[in-house]
Order: structure tokens, then sequence, then C-alpha cells
């Protein structure tokens, strides 16, 4: 895919300058980096990851890319000492003439790359930015990182259920978030910010919730597994006391959710997914963000998630084309200020005729006593 | 801080993009957000987030930042629907819009701005790339920043003595890793990628290690607080069967840590410090990377920490001064391919005149048996 897009846009190399913590850069590398070193690849297929001298010898080991040099070995040092240049300029300086040596004439470089290398770059070769290919390749996922997505979202499930155990006595939404995410992590995944919001602040989406847990909860978890890096997203809403006007909202996002899981498959868009969503809030007189309204449905219907919580593609106003193999969440949500807030949400992996939930859990949950 | 570096440029604003995974953002404007958003920062000290619009509610309860506007507010979704942009463009366009209509001329950028966006605003504004200034606000600590790394030093002590016990029965460094890592985060912080490196790989200084340890074995844990989010960093090597050769490296480095120690204070420059550790390393027959050795000593003395376990200052060539108040690592380490690899590593305060070590610990380990 990139050496196609390199083709496509006659330009020789496309880099990156990042660290693992960037998706894109660990998936294109599998090499995990804490500190930012310089990948390219060629419209010929050759490839080079820059590191520094004691990361060489582990990127030759670990890293899946061919070619590794160190900074040391493209003369970076003799720049900082001899030439007295700064620690960014030195650097920028050692790239360029790496990228002269390989007769780069035109290089894309992706939306995220650091401004200070693009404008040292500018006057050298002719820059075209693009969306980063590996953000759409990470979007299809294959059928390993399909099951790793799957074990993620089996420890939601049971993370969920321990949830519900605890809640009978437990009420205070921090210790209960301290037990679960200890749960979590004694399994081998990892969760943080789990949202356990309950009251009429629930009504901010990306409330964590702190105090007493009454009324309804939301409880929304996303953990990574500590070995793979992957993720799954998963919420449901609890019931603890009868309340008309919470259970219709729950009822109306049920209503949304499953409509929308009818829909996606292979060749839909993710703005149609939304607008399904929206349909049928709407038609149950609630408002959303495609009226303008600031109360109500104010999200996306869902996206993408894998080595990232949050990942292409959008299901939202704008959103791509649907594909088999994506991994999305689809998670409609009601807010109210002087209410509350309730939000459902599955993570479904992409058929070609349909979709199959990963995250199977009841729908409507209530808090036996 | 800011402000001065917007009048000393003559620019009327400092922006960024970016989401709370980026600890500049976060320092700036307190507020955890899973997405990027869009803050600026005037020289009459007007202040300016915006987020979408699910997190508008939030961002005015939680974040520092005094003024809050949702894209809806900016007019992003007109752009979106009625002039039919791309999200990027849609979203750029919003963002000309909104600093024209504050009177911006010239704009400061941090080097890690993404060249998309850099590349919109560039036809309307003068743009001029400065080093983040947070890099630099974040790397000299107050009071209660320094609490909160004192508290997770002590915590690398108990995963270390915790590390000790186990090490008495337990010798698969996957195995270690697990429970240590489940350990620390009983006590509510989270170590990830703790370095239990063993036998000649350790002669990668970031080697994981897998396998059986023993002979001698890295220990290297840098924990992050759950609730603060600040770090710690150490590192000791732990001999478990008698080796003249590792165990002169060993002495080497403690050596050449407490020779750096006794050096650091405010005004010392980070460049210094490196040279002090490479002048010892070197008087014991060792090489360094000055001298543009691939064995020996092959990385930086240590680096700051706070909301990143790698942050500003470096401790190496081009390193900045010292000030006291900056928290930094002091790690020696002696790498050699045929042997293995060892290191010693404490995080320390600077004060006016002296360094306090954080990381209290005996320097030379030896497996009680």
């Amino acid at each position: 895919m990139i050496q196609e897009k390199l083709i496509e846009r006659e330009a020789q190399f496309f880099i990156m300058y990042s660290s693992s913590n960037d998706p894109n850069f660990y998936y294109a590398t599998r090499f995990r980096i804490p500190e930012k070193a310089f990948y390219m690849v060629g419209d010929d297929g050759t490839e080079l990851l820059v590191v520094s001298e004691m990361e060489k010898k582990r990127a030759q080991k670990e890293s899946k890319v061919r070619e590794i040099a160190s900074l040391s070995d493209l003369g970076f040092y003799e720049k900082l000492r001899n030439e007295k240049k700064g620690v960014k300029e030195a650097m920028a300086e050692t790239f360029i003439e790496l990228l002269k040596t390989h007769h780069a004439r035109k290089i894309l470089i992706p939306e995220e790359f650091p401004s200070f290398l693009y404008q040292a770059l500018m006057p050298h070769f002719d820059i075209e930015i693009i969306e980063n290919p590996y953000s759409s390749m990470r979007a299809v996922k294959n059928s390993k990182e399909i099951e790793r997505i799957r074990e993620v979202s089996g420890i939601n499930i049971k993370a969920f259920n321990h949830f519900l155990k605890l809640l009978k006595k437990e009420r205070d939404a921090d210790r209960l978030r301290e037990n679960v995410e200890a749960y979590v992590f004694s399994l081998g995944y990892v969760a943080e910010n789990t949202i356990i919001a309950s009251g009429t602040r629930s009504s901010d989406p990306h409330y964590l919730g702190h105090g007493k847990v009454e009324q309804h909860v939301i409880f929304d978890i996303f953990p990574k597994c500590r070995k793979t890096g992957y993720h799954s997203d998963f919420t449901r809403t609890v019931v603890i006391d009868e309340d008309e006007e919470i259970e219709d909202m729950i009822s109306a996002c049920i209503e949304a959710k499953n409509k929308a899981l009818k829909t996606i498959r292979d060749g839909v868009g993710g703005d149609e997914v939304h607008n399904t969503v929206c349909d049928v809030l709407e038609s149950f007189g609630y408002s959303t963000l495609r009226q303008n309204s600031k109360e109500g449905f104010i999200h996306s219907t869902g996206h993408g998630v894998g080595l990232e919580v949050h990942e292409k593609p959008r299901l939202h106003e704008g959103g791509e084309v649907l594909k088999s193999g994506m991994v999305v969440t689809v998670e409609p949500g009601l807010y109210y200020p002087d209410k509350g807030g309730v939000r459902i949400e599955d993570t479904v992996v992409l058929k070609k005729h349909e979709c199959e939930v990963l995250t199977k859990y009841k729908d409507y949950v209530r808090l036996e006593t």
C-alpha cells in the first residue's frame, strides 16, 4: 500500500519520525522504543530505521525493519561536536544527508509529522503531506488481530460481571474503579480511566465518576492487553433504582444500537451507520448533534478499535466506508444535564454481509438486589 | 513564561493541537482528553480551549483553561456540511477563522505541532516554530510535584525488595515481571515494560528480558502513579553468581554514579555531569560513546522524570544547564555483547548546592541465598 502510494504520487520515500507510542510507527516497525526514531520506506521497498546507538542491536533483533542504522553511523555526533549544531538541527541535517544519499527528490510525510522537521526538510525536497497510510492499513484487521481483540472483549465481560458483583456491597465509584482495574490487571490486561459515572454528572460522556453510585451508572471499560497491545471497548448502563425517564433513554439506545448493528457490513458508510442511530433516537423524540443540539446524542456513533482505543474508521459525519475486517464500536448515548447520561456500547468485527458482536452481553441490565 | 516568549517574539498566540497523551498539553490545560483538541494562549493572557461538543461541559468543570468553546460553537459542522469540506480541512479552517477573529498575525507553534495544520496555517499567519515552552516549564518541579515523585520513588524500592524476595524461588523473567507489576498495580501505580534482563542479551540496554534469570540481572522499573500521572525511575544490577568482570563493571558504574551525584547542583551543565561519568568509566578502562565506541557506555547519563519517564533535561552531549527543582536520573551502564550489561540508576532532585537521592537503596546488591 505504501509503495503504491509512493508510485502514484511520484515520490521516492515515505518517512516518519516518532516513537512506538505512535501506533502507526509501532505497526510499521513492530519495535518498542520510548524515544523518537526515524523510519523511511522507499518506492522500491527499501526500508531503513535510524535509532540511537544503544538501541541498534536490539532493533536488529526485534524490529521487522530490514536495515538499521544508528545516529553515530550517520555522523550525527560529528555535526553536534565539530559543527557545533544544536541537537535538533544536527538531527535534521543527518536525515537530510541520508535522504540525499538515497536520491530522494519527493517525500511523503504523514499529517502528524513534527513541524520542526517538516520545516527543515522543506528547502531540500518536494514534500507532500498525506494521511498516514498505516492508519488505513491498521483499520482493517487480519485474523490474528481479530483474535487478539476477541480476547480483550472477553475480559470486558469478566470485568463487568466482577463490577456487578461488587456493586451489591460497594457504592463508592473510586473504590469500585480501583477494584475492577486491579482485577483486570491480574488477568494480564491494563484498564485505566474506567468510567463509573452516576448521577447528573454522567451527562458528560467522559466524566470518570466519583463519589456515591446511585440511581443508575454508566460502566465503560477499554482495557489493553499488556502482551499484544490490542484493545476492546464496552459499555453498559446499570439501572439501580426504577426511573422511567432513564429506562426510556436506555431502551432508545438499545434499539438504536441494534438497528445500527443490522446495517453494518462491508461497503456501508460510517456516516450511514451514524445516521441510522440518529434516526432512531430522533424518532423517540431525543435530540442529536446533527440537529445542532447541545444535549441528547452529542457524540459520534463509534470508532475503530485496535492498537489504539480510538482509531480509524469514524462512524460519524464524514466517516469512512466500512470494510470487512474492520473492528468498530457502536455506542449510542443520551445525555441531559438535569437527568444524567446513559450509553450502550459493543465492539464488533465486520464481515462481508453482517457484523459479529465481540462483546456479547444482554443490553438491559438491572442491578439484582 | 509563555507570555514573555510571545512578547519577545512579537507574536500574539502560542497554539497546540494535541491530546492529554501529550504531557505538555496536559500540563497547560490539566484536562484529560483522549482526542486532539486545540489550545491557544495569547500575549495578553487570554486562553481558549476548543473541544468537541461532548467534552465542553466537562472541560468547563475540569480543565484549568478559562474559556472553552466547542467545534459546533465555532461553525465546524457548517463547513463540513454546507461547504462539503473534509474533516481535517474543516478543522483547519475553523482554527484559522478563530485566530483571525482574535487578530492573530504572528503565531508560535511547538516543534512537535502536526505538519498538516502548520501547512494550512502558513498562508494566513507569520509562524515561528519554537521548542515547546511547557517542556522547559515542566523540567523544573514545584514542591507538590517533587512530593509526588518522592512517593513513586518509594514504590520503586518496595517493588525491588519484592523482586529480590521472589528471586529466591522464581527464575523466569516473564513470570517475575508479571508478579512485580501486579504488586505495583495493587499499590495504586502502574509499571509496564519493567526490565528484568539477564545473560548476554542484557547488553542491549532496553532488552526487556525473557527466559531464565541467571548469573546477574538488571532490574529497571519506572512506574507511574495512576492518580497523579508522575513517574520515578530506578535500576539496580543484582549479582547472582560470582563473576569478577561483571562485578568490576558494577563497581565502576557505582563510582561513576556517586561521583556524578556529587557534581549535580543548580547551575551545572547536563553535559558536564555526562562527562564526569565518562571520565570515571574511561579511567577504569571502559569505552564510551563520546569516544565513538559501540560498546561500553553507549547511552546518556540521564534524563528528567515527571509526567513522562523521559523528559527534559538531558544529561548528555548538548544537554541543558541543570536548575534547582529539576528531577533527573543518573544511570551509568556498561554493555559488552559477549559479557552482558550492567546499570545502576537513581532518581534525584536538584537543590541549590547539592542533590537529594529519592530512590535510596544500597548500590551493590548480591542475591542472598
